[in-house]
């Protein structure tokens, strides 16, 4: 039995204490925030939860194996650190760190301590992405020539950081997690339109391997809701959509064939292949039960999904994005630190 | 009565001629192509129409006033120069020429012999392209924020011209339109999967005057047919989609209010507006029909719509998109010519 | 205070504790079920409230001034009965009864005893039906010509009504709310294909005053979920689609004009309009908070919305349409008794 | 060489005349109408069309093998019993006749002549509803159920006929094609909202044998344009949406098994199956183009797909629909004339 401790019981610190509750293998034993309100209303729905306005006391109490972080970013690299030198496992909430030093140091630190350190990346829990996953490994979309997402709505904003760091963690999280492999460049241009120095709205190209390009658009300024990813391959396409409760992934039985033994004309022979769509059935399993699971899976031994080393990837890419935009677009090379081998 | 003689009898050629065939101030006497199957169907619909496959004839006959073009974007400059060098108004189709030297060169002929040049970007002739430029020069959207464009579906794949020139075309002419500016820098990220050195996908942003971005995605590699455009204002939102035969423009109530006096706490305020969509009905004439109409309107004295300069403004953003895509993204600034003013 | 309790804690009820509980004027003190584990679970809910497996419990309970009934519909009848003659306020769940001669019974005793009796019929306490409703009477739909509605999904079979007793209560409770009329004869053709004598498909026709038709389609057996209602009348027509989040209601300017006054060749003039579609924004409050606050007022006074007498009337109409499925669809006379006036 | 004369040139005689023009296998030698100005229109556009105003000049053309009939309803019999009489194959647009007496006369005159006697019901000829006829033949939508069907638009309404006998043709002629059985019985409901005596609105239920329901809505006076069929079958059930380009129909594996051992206390056991929605590409071949050499095929031999029996079918049905609204939605069993078998 995983006994489990809790910092932040703001937004989404309540889902992960009710996951983390609700598993027979972990007991959730105590959560701390500053708001003395939040603690009383976690005690109102859990009797026998301790609660403390002292962080610490999760920190320093050795019944405890695992914390669990849910508060602001700017918080998560100084708890974390503190947690994993203190001999706990960590699951923190995504994006790790504010910045990649700080990522970097919490990889080594979990390493050094050899305790487990997983990233909140919900994402790659899901029925969906794992069957988009599926899907390219298996080889049934082909060669993958490009992917276009967006993430777009109208607000929420957010005031510590940009529209990127709020919302392109999942689209880079995800990318990463289908392809198996991380983005070498990057080329984002943004614009702050409602708060000067945050940016609201940003459009992102990443190269992966292989002439794989990813675009991304982000937004808070959007009059639709929208979590679409595109993926063009070779033999197939397909179009996920999150925001489509029952059809969620639309595999496209479609692409353009190239003719190969052509005549000397040079004449360029292609074919073009309209076909089926189909829809899978995905099962609806909610991801972060799965996600709370799996962490106590990897504490057993399991190798983490959405690692600290994936989570620092991320954080990675958002920081090449940053410094893209300062330099209006022009291309940035991705360097990885050796940690990440 | 102006008479007109076509030069191009393929794709687009037969509309050009039904539509000034139809208006009741001009008369079509000649068609020109090389492919004489093609002049004999031309003949079957319009037994009165003069055929032949030398171009020339149209060009050295005195009778005609005005010569439409309507073949490869390659041969385009030749025959538009012979035919203002001969004193006739020209009505080319878009891209108006492969090259800006050439643009410029035809706008600066057209000019020296007083002649109409109109090129044929028709969605400035379209009811919805028409109605979103009234939402936003009445300051019904308030500020434009950005705009973001995409115009994909799977192939046709041009040999010729990359998807830039193909497909982008149509959305830098709405957009110079719609704003009623062009735009002073351009960065852009393509690739060419399918056939060597011809870009099928690109990723376009360009920036307009007043911190205005628009983004573009032309693909001939997408599963589904698109023609979306989405502009963000200050005060509402809008979605253009060319696709939806009903319901192509909504205008979304919704906007974020920047609260002007917050406290000294730096607390920055932010009210979100959610409100009501709008769907207007739009006159459904036929735009080339419009635009026919506007090219006879144009030799008697009005101002073109989709003048020689504006499809020169055009061409010089695709140029300088080529260059970015060259250089991998980087940001180019636009120049152009002292002819555009 | 309004001191409440419940008597059903299985689907629905918890639903009605946690709403009166929320509420300032509504204390629930206790609440009752046949299931231990559905008590024990609603104990761990709210700690403060009493349980029981004996509804007597309750209603002899002097210091309880309302009964919420969620049970099934066999027992709705013996439960608001004893509760009425008891002295206390009765909000059921719909239907009201099993028969009309129950549902009768029932708006008697509550008049005799003087105590509220309201009906859950929830859908009148939506911002989209009272939109709709306010369309109707403002006139801005012109004269009302025809309804028709589909609710249909795959399953959940129910197995002791079938399904004109499950779906139908809410589109007739809907359409004699927003017409403020009720129909004279109904004519409705069903059919049982899995569970034998229970109808799990129906087509039901409602002749209402002045010529309106409304014609409901409802069904167990039907690929997708479907709650859309469709409202033609005069001048404008509308559907209003519940399963959309954010489009619930669209207003169509569109309609046919009988030109008056035409000449004596008998030639009869239509003219037809085709105009903008409007979406309102609507509130999101939660239905069920409005029903429950409004139980409350009626108590002190207001006039209820889904009275008892509300409840009978759709009580008869789903009688009514048993009996013409019996007949193969031969359309009946719906009479309604004195106690409705 | 079928040889072809054409009556009528209104709205839907081009259509005709432009496909069998097309076909090898016929000569479109003359075509009449009343109307001089259609003439020189079809003259116009083929030169080599002989062209009168008096359809007898047809008929009695011995050089004529084939009368193709595209005028208003009310002269289908009595132009097409004529070119029977004159022994011609005749191709009648639908529906069949005004009259069950007439249509009766005339499958019998094209039996005594021993001519092909063919109605235009052209989605028999669709790719679409043939898919849809394969999958239930085939039984891979296991035992039909019931169909739901809606057709419905605002106008263009019809003078002489009602809006069942403009729109419900095509729903019966495609649901007795794909069930390959013909109803026994009809209910249905109308009324006319705004030409008196002519029903604008109807709600029709026939019942074809084995239990099967088929719900038809027509109307003139709906917001949308709306073309949809649902088919529920045991084992899966589909969506057939005609007004879409690409996704014409949807196959969801989707059904209710009744699990056939259940215990002696009576519950009734039902399992729900949700699967994967499949939506296959259809051929686009022009449906008229298929009829008109259908049509050829059977002069040479094959059996009509919409021959005079099928046209005469579906006759009946519409009859018998307008005998029931008439009787306010009473079920009429229909009868079939001995000429049908």
């Amino acid at each position: 039995m995983l006994t489990v401790g809790v910092i932040g019981c703001g937004y989404w610190g309540p889902n992960l204490i009710r996951n983390f509750t609700n598993l027979k293998g972990a007991d959730v034993r105590i959560c701390s925030d500053l708001d003395k309100g939040r603690l009383e209303h976690m005690k109102h729905l859990y009797p026998s939860l301790a609660v403390t306005t002292d962080y610490r006391e999760i920190i320093k109490d050795e019944s405890i194996d695992a914390v669990v972080i849910a508060t602001p970013v700017s918080t998560h690299f100084p708890l974390a650190a503190e947690a994993l030198e203190a001999g706990k496992h960590v699951f923190c909430e995504k994006p790790l760190t504010q910045s990649v030093e700080e990522g970097v140091r919490l990889v080594e630190l979990a390493d050094e301590k050899d305790r487990t350190l997983m990233v909140g990346h919900t994402f790659v829990y899901t029925a969906a992405v794992n069957k988009v996953k599926d899907l390219i490994s298996s080889g049934e979309l082909g060669d993958i020539h490009y992917m276009s997402t967006a993430r777009v709505n109208l607000g929420l904003f957010q005031e510590d950081i940009n529209v990127v760091w709020d919302l392109a963690p999942h689209d880079v999280s995800i990318m990463n997690y289908i392809l198996g492999v991380r983005p070498v460049a990057v080329s984002a241009i943004g614009h702050s339109y409602i708060q000067p120095g945050i940016q609201d709205v940003s459009f992102v190209t990443l190269r992966y391997p292989d002439s794989i390009l990813a675009n991304l658009h982000v937004s808070w300024l959007n009059p639709n809701k929208i979590r679409s990813t595109t993926v063009v391959g070779s033999k197939k396409m397909l179009v996920y959509d999150d925001i489509s409760s029952l059809e969620k992934i639309r595999i496209y039985d479609k692409g353009v064939d190239v003719i190969p033994h052509y005549d000397t004309f040079g004449e360029f022979q292609l074919s073009y292949r309209y076909g089926d769509i189909h829809i899978p059935k995905l099962d609806e399993a909610e991801p972060l039960k799965m996600e709370c699971q799996h962490f106590i899976d990897c504490i057993e031994g399991a190798r983490p999904r959405s690692s600290g080393r994936h989570g620092l990837e991320v954080l990675i890419v958002l920081d090449a994005i940053d410094r893209s935009m300062k330099q209006n677009g022009a291309e940035i090379e991705i360097e990885y630190p050796k940690t990440l081998g």
